[in-house]
C-alpha cells in the first residue's frame, strides 16, 4: 500500500504519529523557506508542510498542480487551524516524499467552480470527475443504489440478471441492433427494458424480482436524455395495485432516509390522472405548491365528468363579449400569490414569456387583486369589477394576488397554463430543491388515440392491464374506430389502466402497472394496437406461450435511476449524475465514439454501409 | 395481495389460523371423496386438503398440473406428517378456492429429475426455471452477488456504472458492434470489459471501484462460453500486488462464508506460473489432490531455471535404450495412489484414453509398484527393477501405486499429463465437489510469442505492468524479434508480469494485474504488440492522454461471476446458473433471437446486408 492513511482521516488525536499519505497536489503555497501543499484524495484534503530541510529536494523536483505525491511525516497540530476542513486541526510535517507521477497543466481548474466549458469537461471527463461537485453526485448515486438494494433485499426481492442481446420487437421506441456474426443476416437488439423477461420470471415463480439495469433507446436525444440509461426495475407476483403502491413508496422513503436523512413519514399523496390534468394541467404535477388551475371554460368532451361544472364557471356561463374568451375552446387561470403590484413591465414580460414558441400562446390576460379589495385588469373594457371578482374567486385569489388567464385550444392552453404555473412557482421560490413531495398518479387511460393512423396506441405499454371491471369492455368490443371524429365515443377511450406513476417534485421518477396475464386478453391488446395475429406471434410468441402454462397475476414498476439521483441531488441534469455520459448527438466526447470500424469487421458481420 | 402466507411458511404453531395461499399445483391426488393438492411457490410446498364438501366445485373446475390456484382455509395438524418438508406437520383444510389461471400440459415435468431434454428446456426456459434445481442455482447466484457487494461496500468500494455503448478497439477478442443511426457510417462497440474505464476512474481519484457487470465477446462459442457474461470487476489505486491479493482473497472467503457457510481461514496458497506448469502441467492447478508431475526429461530451454535438475532425473541421465523415451523431447510421470493392481484391461483402457484425439498421445507406459516392493512395468524389456524403482521414486510413488508415464513433444505432453492427472483424480474421487481449494498463480510471463506474425502478444492484456525491476528491460530494448527461432533469447521473453490469477479447484475464477500508469511505458507496450503510434493514439488516445494528468499507481481484478457461481454450486456448466442463457450458436431458443430486422431499420441505420 502506498499510504497508511487517507487524506480525509487524520485528526488531532493522531498527533505525533508517523504516517504516509498519497494523493493529488491541489495547491502549492511557498512562504519563504517553507512550502505548504494541499494533498487531495477521494476522502478529503490534508495540509502538508515541507520545512526548510526539504528545500533542495523540492527545488530539484518542483511540484505542480495534480501531481501524484506520496509523503511520509509526522502528524502535527496546526498553529492556525482551519475549521472548514475535517483535517483542519493538523498538518503533516513531511520527512520524505516521492513524486509518483507528474501532470501537465490541466485544461481547466479542478474546483467546484471550474473554468471549464461543457465540451472541454466532457472531453477530459477523467479530470472533471476529480471535481468535488461531480464526486458528490456519484457518491449520492452509489448511496441510492445501496439503499434500494438493501430495501429490496430485506423485502425478499431477488436480483436476477436478464439478457442484453435479445430480439428486436420495435414497438414504441427504436431498438439499437447488433449484427450477429454467427447468424449472418440476423440481428440482436439491446433491451429497451427487461419488461418481458421480468414477466417471464413471474411466470417462473420468482415472485419478487429486481435489477438495477442499463436500458437502451435509439431516440433523437432531447436535452437530458441518454441513449443508455439505468432503471431500478422491479416486479411482483400475486399482487394488486395497492400492494405495489405500498411496497414502492416504502422503497423511495427508504432512499430518502438513507441518502438524505429525510423522514418521509406521511402517506404518499394520490391523484387520478384526470384530477392531475384538471387541476395542474399535466400528468406529473409538482405539488410542492398550490396555484391550481381554475377551469373557466373547457370543451365538454375532454372532461366529461366535469361537464356539470361547465355551467358554474364564470366564463362558461355564456358569452362575455370578449372575443378572445368567447372564441377560445378553453380558458384557464391561476392566482399567483402576492404579485398584484407587478408593474406594466413585469406583466409585459410575462406576456412575452407565454408567446415564446415553446409555450405558443397568443397573449395573456391578467387581473390584479389589489390589497384594498378592488380589481384592475388588462380587460377592464369587457369586464366590470363584479365579473373580475367572480373570475378571481374561481382561482381562489386573495387580495394581493395576480390572476393570470390563458385562452385557446384545449391541449395547448392546458399545457401552457401548466408551464406558466411552474414558471411562476420557480420565480417565487416555491419549488425548493430541498423539499421533496411525492405523488402517485393513478387511473391513466389505457389507450391513446393516434390520429395519423386512426388507431389506438398503448399509453403505457402493451402489457398493461385494464381495470379488472373493464376487461369485459375490452374483450367484448371491436377495437376498430369507425368514425375518426368520434373516437371519444368508442368504448376503448374510457378504459382506464391499472397503471401508476410516481411523481417527485413535478418529475416522473417511476411508472408501472398491473400486467395482463391471460393469453386471450393479451392477444386482444395486440389486436387493438393494430398487430396481426402473425405479427403478435412473431414478436411476442414466447410471452403468449408462457401465459398458457400457469401465469400468475403480477405487476411491477421501473424507476428512472438517473433522474431520481439528479432530483435527490438537487439538479435538473441527469448528465451530472452519470460517470461517462454522452452528448446530445449520442457521442462520447472522451472516447470519440461511435467511430468507423475495420473492413475486416464489415466482412465478418456480412454487412456494409448504405449511406444516403 | 392474493395470499396471506407463502407456501413455505406455515408450521404447527400456525394451527387453526385462517390463511390464504397462492401458487402452482404440483400434484393432485384423489382418495375417494377427498383430494390432496401439493401447492408450490418460490418458498416451498404446502399440502392442501379438499374435503367432501368441495367435491362438486372441484368436479366443475378440475385442477391440473401447473394451474395457478388461490386457496383459503384453516391450518390443520396432519395425521401423517412428512418429515422431509418444512411444512410437513400441517396441511391447509380448504374452505374456498379460486383458479387464477389454467395451464396446458407442460412439455416436460417440473421436477429436479426432469424428462425434458436440453433444447426443450431452453425453448421453455420459463418452465425450466420453475424446477427446484434451477431455482437453487439462481438463489445461489443472488447470494454470491449480495455477499460480494456487502464485502466490497464495507471495504469502501463504490459501484460506478460504466457505459455499454463505447468505441470499437478490437485487440484480443472480437467486438460486438452497434450501428449508430445518429452518426451514420459509425458504430459503437459493446464492452469486452470495463478495463479502460476503471483505469480512468483510478486516474479520477475513485480509489476503490467495483461493478457486477455484463461483458460481451463475439467469439466462436466453445461449450460453456456465452457471448454475454458477467464479471465482478474491481480496481484499486495506490496499491501493490500484495494489497490486491489480500483484499480479494478476503472477498472470496466472504463469499464462501455467506453463501456456503465455509470458514476458509487459512491463507490462500500461492504458486508461481512456472511452478504451476512444472508441477501440475498447467496454469490453473487443482490442488485438492497431489499426484504431481515428475519431470523425467525436458528441454533445457523451456524451464531454464530447472536445467540443473536435468542431470538428476532418472531418464535425463542418459540414453535408456528405450526409443520412445530417448527420442522424446519430454517425459513426464505421475504416481496414481493405490492402483498397482489395475488389470490389463484397465491399463489398456487408460492407454486408449490418452490416445483420444483430445489428448493426442501415442501411448502410455506404466510401472506397477507392487505392495511387496517389487515393480512390474509395460517396459520391462528396457528397464531393470532398479531403474524402475529409480523412476518410481522420482514420482514419489509408494508400494501399491501405479506410475503412469507419457513421452513426446514438450507442450502436448505436459498438457496430456495434466489432463491424465485430473482424470485419475476424478476417477479416484479426489476432486470432491464440496471441497474448495483456492490458489493464487503469480509471475506470469508478460508476453507470449505469436509464431504466425513473429511478434509479441500480451498474455493478459496490454495494460498489465511488468515487474517493477523489469520496466527498464522493457523500455531499453527493441521489441523486434530478429531471429524467430531464437525468440526465447529475446530479453522480452523473460519479462514477468505483475499479474495474478485466482484458481479454485482447477478453474480460473479471477485474474488481474497491476497496471501500467506511465504514458511512456504504455506506448512502449503498444509498440511491442505491433501497434503504430498512430493506431495506438486512435484506439487508446484517451488513456494515454489521461496518464499525463497525474495517474496514480493502480491495479485490479475481475472475477468470472458465472463460473464462480457454477463451481460454488458444484456444477461444471455455467449455463445452469444464468437465467436466460444462449446456446452454442449464440441463439436464445426461447425468444428465437437473433432474428431478421425490418427494412425500415436497415434504412434508418443506413446499412445493408452483404451476405456471402
Amino acid at each position: 500500500m502506498y499510504r497508511s492513511h487517507t487524506c480525509g482521516e487524520l485528526r488531532l488525536s493522531d498527533a505525533n504519529k508517523q504516517v504516509t499519505l498519497a494523493g493529488w497536489v491541489q495547491t502549492v503555497r511557498k512562504f519563504g523557506a517553507i512550502t505548504f501543499v494541499d494533498l487531495r484524495d477521494r476522502y478529503g484534503i490534508t495540509q502538508l508542510l515541507f520545512g526548510e530541510e526539504l528545500n533542495t529536494a523540492l527545488e530539484s523536483q518542483p511540484l505542480g498542480r495534480e501531481f501524484v505525491l506520496q509523503a511520509t511525516g509526522l502528524v502535527t497540530e496546526r498553529t492556525s487551524k482551519n475549521a472548514n476542513l475535517p483535517t483542519g486541526d493538523i498538518e503533516l510535517t513531511v520527512q520524505s516524499f516521492q513524486i509518483l507521477n507528474r501532470s501537465v497543466l490541466p485544461p481547466f481548474t479542478i474546483q467546484d467552480d471550474t473554468d471549464g466549458g461543457d465540451d472541454l469537461r466532457m472531453k477530459y471527463r477523467f479530470l472533471d470527475l476529480r471535481r468535488n461537485a461531480v464526486k458528490k453526485n456519484l457518491e449520492l448515486r452509489y448511496a441510492v443504489n445501496r439503499a434500494a438494494r438493501n430495501y429490496l433485499h430485506e423485502n425478499n426481492f431477488m436480483d436476477i440478471e436478464t439478457p442484453f442481446l435479445i430480439k428486436s420487437t420495435p414497438e414504441g421506441a427504436r431498438d439499437f441492433v447488433v449484427p450477429s456474426r454467427m447468424n449472418p443476416g440476423q440481428f440482436y437488439a439491446l433491451p429497451q427494458s427487461p419488461q418481458t423477461f421480468k414477466q417471464l420470471l413471474m411466470v417462473s415463480g420468482y415472485d419478487r424480482y429486481y435489477q438495477i439495469v442499463k436500458c437502451f433507446r435509439d431516440e433523437d436525444l432531447r436535452a437530458d436524455r441518454q441513449p443508455e440509461f439505468t432503471q431500478i426495475d422491479c416486479e411482483m407476483a400475486f399482487v394488486e395495485q395497492e400492494d405495489i403502491l405500498n411496497m414502492f413508496e416504502g422503497l423511495v422513503k427508504r432512499i430518502f432516509k438513507d441518502v438524505r436523512n429525510i423522514d418521509y413519514t406521511e402517506k404518499v399523496a394520490r391523484m387520478s390522472w384526470e384530477e392531475a390534468m384538471w387541476t395542474f394541467g399535466n400528468d406529473k404535477p409538482d405539488i410542492r405548491f398550490g396555484m391550481q388551475l381554475a377551469n373557466l371554460k373547457f370543451p365538454a368532451h375532454s372532461f366529461a365528468s366535469r361537464a356539470a361544472q361547465l355551467k358554474e364557471t364564470a366564463i362558461g356561463a355564456g358569452e362575455t363579449g370578449f372575443a378572445v374568451f368567447d372564441n377560445a375552446e378553453t380558458v384557464l387561470a391561476i392566482a399567483v400569490p402576492g404579485c398584484s403590484e407587478y408593474t406594466r413591465k413585469q406583466t409585459d414580460e410575462l406576456t412575452e414569456w407565454v408567446k415564446r414558441p415553446q409555450i405558443g400562446m397568443q397573449g395573456l390576460v391578467y387581473i390584479k387583486c389589489n390589497a384594498d379589495g378592488t380589481y384592475k385588469s388588462s380587460v377592464d373594457k369587457f369586464f366590470n369589477e363584479e365579473k373580475l371578482k367572480q373570475i378571481a374567486d374561481k382561482t381562489g385569489a386573495k387580495p394581493g394576488d395576480l390572476v393570470l388567464i390563458l385562452a385557446g385550444k384545449e391541449e395547448r392552453t392546458r399545457k401552457a397554463t401548466s408551464e406558466l404555473r411552474l414558471e411562476m412557482g420557480k420565480r417565487l421560490g416555491l419549488r425548493r430543491e430541498d423539499e421533496f413531495k411525492l405523488l402517485w398518479v393513478l387511473d391513466f387511460p389505457l389507450f391513446e388515440y393516434a390520429e395519423e393512423d386512426n388507431r389506438w396506441v398503448a399509453r403505457h405499454h402493451p402489457f398493461t392491464s385494464p381495470k379488472p371491471d373493464q376487461i369485459d369492455v375490452m374483450i367484448g368490443n371491436n377495437p376498430e374506430i369507425g368514425n375518426a371524429d368520434k373516437y371519444l365515443e368508442h368504448p376503448y377511450s374510457n378504459i382506464k389502466a391499472n397503471a401508476y406513476d410516481m411523481v417527485l417534485n413535478g418529475n416522473e421518477i417511476g411508472g408501472g402497472s398491473i400486467r395482463i396475464y391471460q393469453r386471450e386478453l393479451q392477444e386482444k391488446m395486440f389486436a387493438a394496437l393494430g398487430m396481426t395475429p402473425e405479427e403478435a406471434l412473431h414478436k411476442f410468441g414466447f410471452l403468449l406461450g408462457a401465459f398458457e402454462y400457469g401465469a400468475p397475476p403480477h405487476g411491477g414498476i421501473a424507476f428512472g435511476f438517473d433522474r431520481l439521483c439528479a432530483i435527490l441531488g438537487g439538479s435538473e441534469s441527469i448528465r451530472d449524475f452519470i460517470a461517462f455520459p454522452k452528448n446530445n448527438s449520442g457521442r462520447d466526447m472522451m472516447l470519440d465514439a461511435p467511430s468507423t470500424i475495420d473492413d475486416k469487421q464489415f466482412d465478418e458481420l456480412q454487412i456494409r454501409l448504405n449511406l444516403k
